[in-house]
């Protein structure tokens, strides 16, 4: 959140970046496509790029990766006739996601989520979608190219994707995304299960910090879910012009997963806590059997040392000192005397 | 959840089974039935079936038990006109329990239970019911014939079934189902009274690992059960042409049953919380007993050992050494101190 | 729970006793009146009776007592008209209380609470009440006689009960379970206070689980109270004719009191939460105060024996020992050392 | 709650005085008003009063204070034509607040609250309101004048209250009581704030009681205040003729005050919860400490006291004994072990 | 909330100032301006300045800093024609959050936040806002120019805010005062990543008391926050004729705003949580190494002093101590028993 509000205070609508920039240089990749007609362009230098929009029964895919060009998206919003609202949320990297629609276009806010197994963190990126009819605007933060799966259905004219318009092509952008979701869960889901084996073996130090920022980790994948979750019941109930009956069924089919998704991260959490409560008990226990093995010792030994150092005293007259097997006796009631101290301890359950 | 994500990244409506294989062959069970008329068959090799709908009147009843074979349940689906996003969930086995209606038909998910008494786990199975005027398909990953008693009661043409429509037989394919939960709700219940009453006796070390288990087992029953309690009562507020309107008072008892299912997983998660908070503050009683033993023995002996020690010295010039009876005053100012400390423990309440 | 699943998996309307058979011989009590008739009947030996309804204008009222006699309820039921499934849910004692409206008549469940003292739980008992014009039916579990305030008050002419209708009548019945209710919570109430005073007395082994029962016996209770209170909401709401306008202000006045009740369950749990806080602060202040004696112990006498220990040495050359005052002086000086540990707790607030 | 249920099991519209007495004599304060006029009467006897009401444009208050004789309360209920469901709950004083409206009247129930700064305890007192198009009838437990600061503004004739209805006399009552409750959580939040100075100064054994008793006053204070904010929600709401559009925007301004004193107890509630926690942690911190005094004096000590022990040993044969040094080389060596070992606690963070 | 209930009792509408004065003297900013037209003054004595409404197209705002002279609010209020309810809500400085419509103009109260970075507080202070065509009145607590970018905006002419009417000079004023949230809620994250790598190095007394005070800072905070939300929410919605239909989309992104500082807060409150039970394990966990460290040099060292103990024994006849190499031997099997209970400890994973 760090780099957030630089712009705080600015008039609504200001294109100013928020992120830190994760890329050196903008990359746009361009399809264009029809049922029967396919084109493909990867710019490196997005200067000589003219952004344009051609028949409109064909759809125009523009893929923005890097956001820190502020002049480069006033540009397309101009081109494109964005509102400024759009522009502004597109480089705003920390918003909700969300599902708006505006005069003549829906701007669809979503995050993409990846699980860095090193740290045992989830990242987000931010993704912005806005689709009109026959065009489609994506951006994403990072060269990653997050869409290669949708970006191949186009390219092998697989399924219905090449028949359909432009809210198809965005909801299988959507469905890509919300499909990792469920890669990251299943690797958190791996770590659950190793910090669960660690924990009943022994309890390193680290192990703590480790479900802290697993929790926290959840908590911000959650935060980026529960809203998406919303804003896809509103992407699979609204009423636009430009989602067409057809692909209802579809959205319904995702905002069903988005569901399935919350329902997992409700499930990690509640595992976690209760790893967490486990663990706590587990510390608990250990500690009452090390203060077990610490009272054995010391219930046996201190009474003993005690007789020991009484016949260790130099008084003058002390009787017992000088009888013939005094000794032996002595001993021998110190060996009665521990054994009766560790039966009762085993009538205890100490031992 | 580990087998989940074969399909991530596929298009919408690609038959992939996300479930590990649990049966070798698949097995198909079919029966057809009106009033009067009943007709059964088993079928180990399903290349042999011709799937066909005969007359409305009747109702066809295919069982399918193993759901690896994705050719065969597109054909089914292929033959029965299924939507494909239908033949999708049933073969994603991870799904969260629905009710869909479709154009031509309605499609139910259910997650069948089990509890595993030597792990104390509670296993799910997905079941998928497809249905339509006169036809029934019924989808298990397993042999096991969860359907037994239902088709018991279609076979003996005991009670309305034989004259009802495909609807009630999916309620009482359902209803078979949902009674099954209470009978594992009991065994989960039988456990939680066997950890309770060892809780009381001895906190062995594996307690916590059973009641963490078990917690984690009812969370996995709760997100089984949560979303069917909504399913059915879409299924008893829908008002769709196939189901009629004397099957709804049938499905509405169903759906009593299932809120009461949810009230005992609620009731059961709260007595195993009840429990592990009395673990818990056992734990810590026990450890306040160990350390009153542990504190009283050590109170007692080392002023006592201390005493001794002075008197062990080697001063030349130590008069109490040399009185007559210093010894037998020192024992005996011993005993008195000894005496004292215990007094003082009971005033305290630590014996 | 555990006789519960009897009826797992048979048809729908099954009539299947579910409890534990708690009284040896039915009996059946008969009540016929209007404003100036009464007719009163008590049937220890069912057979002998004639189960009908007289005319509309009057009311008659069944209260069956003992449910374990299926062929005796399903009798009543094909007599009065009765819809099965109203049968299988009375003999069916684990129901959640329920309002449920069909053609003929009204049937509501409810769950009469007791307290037992000894154990401390709270035990309930199913009661079903149907009625419909000039008809009650009630069932209970046991012998006990729940109704009996409200007979007194039909027997006595008192109020408005013997000029009102079939719905009043219930509406009675209903009161006088709810008023107990109160009663019972009192009770609980009253263990809560002692559990309270002799919390803060000792840490007797017992509280810990009285804590425990009481806190499942409220969960029980909640599970009874809180579909009651939806119950009887659509009972004051409902627009069945059955009801006449003129009850559904003492309706309300029920419902009222189910609300109330649910808060006093609800600031019970909340007290009990509390107290078992402040048992575990509790213990933990304790297990604090045995260690801080501990400590003082240990840290005051070790030294002290430490010094003892040095001076019983058998070295040669320890020119302290030969000194005159030598042990006087360290004497004085562990007194001096012990004063000062002393001063230092003090100032550390441990003493 | 000990006296409430006396009219358990009674019919309906029993009017049963559940409180214990808190008054020897009933009072009756009468105020009769317009804008113009002012009559007000105090009775002490209440056999002497004859209840009335006078011409609809003027305003008749009777102030009653003292609930135990019923039969006055019958009387007037009977003068002014109130419900028996009313009459029942003005003197059943463990209602919650509510608002209800009867064919004639208005009633409304609300508790006063007040901070008993000894024993730290939340007192509540139940006021019901009735009132109708020029009277008002006040039912107060005790003795102490809660209304007298709307008293006073009508005998002094500031503000609107002499120009409007009854219904605006009800507000500025309500609001007098309403307002009070934001002094009692004002002397609630004292008593918060010396137990958090308290705690970081000792862990004197009377905080956790006073937290729990204080958090149990919460409870209290929480279960009058939540029912009453929806009774005034409903007051403004209300469509009733009773109440004129002009007070609508008070009794908005009221309900504004409720949600206000919710967000308080809220608040509070937290703020303790926060305090327990922190005592909890302190405790924990403490023993921590205790037990790191406890390790480091005997972890020094015990080594030492070990190699005394040694050399008093009585064998024949041990040269260190008669080395010339051997005394002082021992006592150097102790020296540095106990060096070393503090050296070891302050790497481990222990001094 | 000490100074609040100056008021409490008075009549509705007392325009009374239940804060502590925060200034010395009241200085009003005050600000006319259409698209072409600027004016600006600033009074630091308030009783030279006329108050007025210039030509209905331009808009007047009078930015009043200082509340404590309740005749000037009044004053104000009978100018500009304001309820006595919106006067009395300006000065009674302890308001949740709202948004009002009254029949001449639109009343918003907003909390502005400021971290105290030295004791880790927010500070709230309250602001109103009330304005209708052509006038904005702004009333603040303190000196300090919350609205000072807005009103550089206005000075500048950036932007559209020139040429927009009275409720979009409201919207941004609202927008500054909501980004600056993000500011606070920065800084709080900053000291909540300090706490956490605090502690992770030691567990430092203080450590709790900030996370308490934190979490006591953050509950505050969403005190302010959560109403926000929803005056917001009616900001947006409604219709009211003051507000312009372009100007709904900025409020519907500033709602955004607000639901994303709430999403915040929650999440450093988990944050928070979670750091605190982190805390309450690490002194488990440490507490546990303390233990292990004292239990293994009890159990080493207690039974080889009761050794030697023995063997400084003063008995006549003890044939060991005469041995030619008893002192060895027993030296020897010391060292052995030593070393086996370290191996043993390390068996046990406490080394």
């Amino acid at each position: 959140m760090k780099e957030k509000r630089k712009s705080a205070g600015l008039p609504p609508g200001s294109v100013v970046f928020t992120g830190s920039q994760k890329v050196e240089k903008i990359s746009i990749h361009y399809l264009q496509y029809d049922a029967d007609f396919l084109d493909e362009k990867n710019y490196d230098n997005h200067a000589k790029i003219t952004f344009h929009q051609s028949a409109p029964e064909r759809i125009d895919w523009y893929d923005i990766r890097g956001l820190h060009d502020t002049q480069l998206i006033e540009a397309i919003g101009k081109t494109f006739n964005v509102h400024t609202l759009v522009l502004e949320d597109i480089v705003d990297v920390d918003q909700r996601p969300k599902f708006e629609e505006y005069e003549k276009g829906i701007f669809i806010i979503i995050r993409a989520l990846a699980f860095d197994k090193v740290n045992e963190v989830i990242t987000t990126e931010q993704v912005g979608i806005y689709f009109r009819k026959g065009l489609v605007l994506t951006f994403q933060e990072t060269e990653s190219d997050l869409f290669e799966l949708a970006r191949q259905r186009v390219q092998r004219g697989r399924g219905r994707i090449r028949t359909r318009g432009a809210d198809y092509l965005v909801y299988a952008l959507l469905d890509v995304i919300v499909d990792n979701y469920f890669l990251v869960l299943e690797e958190v889901d791996d770590v659950i299960e190793s910090l669960e084996s660690e924990l009943l073996q022994h309890t390193d130090n680290s192990i703590r910090e480790r479900m802290h920022h697993l929790k926290i980790a959840l908590l911000a994948a959650r935060k980026s879910i529960a809203p998406l979750r919303e804003a896809i019941s509103r992407f699979a109930k609204s009423e636009n012009e430009l989602i067409e009956d057809s692909s209802t069924v579809f959205i319904r089919d995702l905002y069903d997963h988005t569901i399935q998704i919350m329902d997992l991260v409700e499930s990690h959490r509640d595992t976690l806590n209760g790893l967490q409560d486990l663990h706590l008990s587990e510390i608990s226990f250990r500690m009452n059997q090390v203060m077990q093995v610490l009272t054995i010792i010391t219930t046996i030994f201190v009474p003993l040392s005690f007789l020991a150092g009484m016949y260790g005293m130099n008084f003058d007259n002390m009787p017992e000192l000088h009888y013939k097997y005094g000794y032996f006796i002595l001993v021998s009631f110190m060996f009665l005397l521990a054994g009766g101290l560790l039966f009762w301890f085993r009538t205890k359950k100490w031992l």
